[in-house]
């Protein structure tokens, strides 16, 4: 598969899961409580629609490659290649009617993020990325995606999903980072890591992150010039506790004061 | 002003204010510290700009209006007629790139608000409302707005911008809402209570709004049949704690675990 054929599949899957997912947003359509009335864990017929429609095609065009879905499980995890689906990151957001969400497509080549995609398709917003590279496509136009610099942590624009899906010694030490940035906002979920790499945000911190979470978000910050890794600096790609950032210097910072 | 002229200047206030923002957004251009190094309050050149240009727009068409304005402050605003604007509700998401800001356009007549709109330029919806009815255009189609019926607090799904914008006993009223409902958000500023206008969320409480953060929006939620009041019961309409439902029994049960 070259470079531009990747790209252009990686757009067609983001228009069959974009064209799934809209015919439930904003309606009171399809909520399901997949946590059986435990914690509250709303999925979608979206949800189920879009991871459909994508492994659909990608059966279709690359048998062999392996996938990772949100809600089908996961097929020849041992392939080559391996594909990421999360369709609807941020499904709190989205039954909320709240546009703070998105499509993920990771690809995976033995084991390692080199291809990820966020597809908001009811603002029309796409923002991609091979390691390399990002690029963005939506109403604010065609632009790479770079990091900015952030000398320091005190200057940083910090975003997590919520402090209340971590446990109690992770919040503790994500206050300690939130205590010394500039400002902190609650919500996002891919959006904020999407921000990063496009040099509005300067660190997310969560936990509990499944790889299809993260996965496709890598090769989008790295390839905007960012830096993401777990809390202990390893790799991001197998989810749990992920920091991305979009300097140096506010990662180095986060992860010192995360570890306490 | 008839009501379909009125309507009509309404969105061509909302046009020339979404022109002269949207070149602001996602640009590192603009961001000022209102605050001086004290708390964190950006203002943008963009809400200049666009309040500039509403403020203009309404001097040439109703010179007789007052206006409340949250850049450059209130002109006659002993007026039958009087305007409420906020540029960009929302400022910290605006900067951080995140779409969950608005630009609130209110009309007060003797007090009362009696017209409002949310635009949002950036995905081009538009919420507006004049208390009887409410409406929406936008990519999800061209509607009309009524909140839903949710029977029980335990049922709700409940926004605020940040618990951390409240005052310690403030705080300690709303963990309380917090703990019975089925599930809490952070972040949203004005599109949160759109979102109970369109029915998909179904409870809204914050402190410490400005009267331009909620005129506009009382006529939008009231429009589509919800309840909009103070923490005790009164008019929204001077801001400050402010309980937005789309059901009665929502609300009531809202106010009653708020004052202990």
């Amino acid at each position: 598969m070259t470079p531009v054929a990747l790209d252009a599949f990686v757009h067609r899957l983001a228009s069959v899961s974009g064209d799934a997912i809209l015919p439930f947003f904003r309606t009171s359509l399809g909520v399901e409580d997949k946590g059986r009335g435990r914690a509250f864990d709303p999925v979608t017929a979206a949800d189920r629609a879009a991871e459909q429609a994508m492994r659909r095609l990608i059966a279709e065009h690359f048998p062999e490659h392996g996938i990772i879905g949100e809600e089908f499980g996961d097929e020849r995890r041992d392939a080559t290649y391996v594909w990421a689906l999360d369709p609807i990151d941020g499904t709190k957001s989205f039954i909320a009617g709240m546009p703070a969400w998105g499509t993920l497509i990771g690809l995976l080549k033995e084991g390692a993020p080199v291809y990820g995609m966020m597809h908001q398709p009811f603002i029309g917003e796409r923002f991609f990325g091979d390691g390399g590279s990002a690029h963005y496509t939506g109403p604010a136009g065609n632009r790479a995606l770079h990091v900015r610099d952030c000398p320091a942590i005190e200057e940083a624009i910090l975003f997590t999903t919520s402090p209340l899906l971590m446990d109690p010694p992770d919040r503790t030490a994500f206050h300690r980072v939130e205590s010394k940035v500039r400002l902190s906002r609650y919500g996002g979920d891919c959006y904020a890591y999407c921000m990063v790499a496009a040099g509005l945000v300067d660190l997310v911190i969560e936990t509990g992150l499944q790889d299809h979470d993260v996965i496709a978000l890598v090769p989008i910050i790295e390839g905007a010039g960012g830096i993401v890794t777990n809390w202990e600096g390893g790799s991001a790609a197998e989810g749990g506790r992920v920091v991305a950032a979009g300097s140096a210097a506010v990662h180095r910072a986060a992860l010192e004061l995360l570890a306490g």
